[in-house]
């Protein structure tokens, strides 16, 4: 995990997954939010599954070898590693100067999304109203939702549509 | 109802109502993203409710006279007056230019607002997690949890805390 300087100014914490949707939410925040201050710093927030939902049982209820668990956290890695690369593509497009930080977390999405603006003490946090796919996530929307509603600060909800 | 000039540039829909909570998200708003572009069009919307909700029966299933409905109506007219008022005085601590159009709608809120972001094609709502609280509104949170869902925008859903 990369280490999120405390500096002063405007922090925005944005919820970054595999989903289009999530670059989409960032594409957004940067034409919307960033630019107009040169002093904000984006965090870019991407939450992994605890190790613990994929290291006890397969679904035949037996345990998972050592070597399914480590190929599973390479396979979780590069996962990390390909959002956070999408997400600097998606950053390339827009010419406004920000500063970014990226912060790895495992957990419960929704929980861990909460806290982590908390802990902050973030100013925003930007997320699409879907995503959170990988394996076994809770329902479509739940996440934004129940961000929405427990997250200390502002949220913005950004849906994929053809419309914005 | 004033009329909304369906002029080029960014629409951003504020849906404000007899809450504190509104009138923060108003002043969000303003701070975090209409200074940075001037061809920002601010649309406040309030929705009263319909004339339906409050013309048929009263408590005791007695059906309101025309008087009663005569002074609910004075009275909601006025609880708009005093809604925009508040909302002006917001505007005044910012210097930052922009054009505001007002909108009044009747009917179930969180309906009416999805409804008007549609048609207004905005391009963001902005509401308080609470409010709506006049007379017998639903539950607390609820407007903005639908609206999250629905409308078909980037929707930011403001709280009103010490934090923020």
């Amino acid at each position: 995990m990369e280490r999120v300087n405390m500096k002063k100014g405007r922090k925005i914490v944005v919820a970054v997954d595999e989903s289009e949707e999530s670059m989409h939410a960032l594409s957004w925040c940067l034409s919307n939010l960033v630019s107009r201050s040169s002093n904000s710093t984006l965090i870019l927030l991407y939450v992994k599954p605890s190790p613990i939902i994929y290291s006890q049982f397969d679904a035949k209820g037996f345990l998972f070898s050592g070597d399914v668990i480590a190929a599973m956290e390479r396979y979780s890695s590069a996962l990390v590693n390909s959002v956070m690369e999408r997400a600097e593509a998606v950053f390339k497009n827009f010419s406004n100067p920000v500063n970014v930080e990226k912060v790895v977390r495992a957990g419960e999405a929704k929980d861990v999304i909460c806290n982590t603006v908390e802990t902050l003490e973030a100013d925003t946090l930007v997320m699409g109203s879907h995503g959170y796919g990988l394996l076994k996530r809770v329902l479509l929307g739940s996440v934004s939702h129940h961000c929405a509603k427990y997250a200390k600060c502002p949220v913005v909800i950004v849906k994929h549509s053809p419309s914005n």
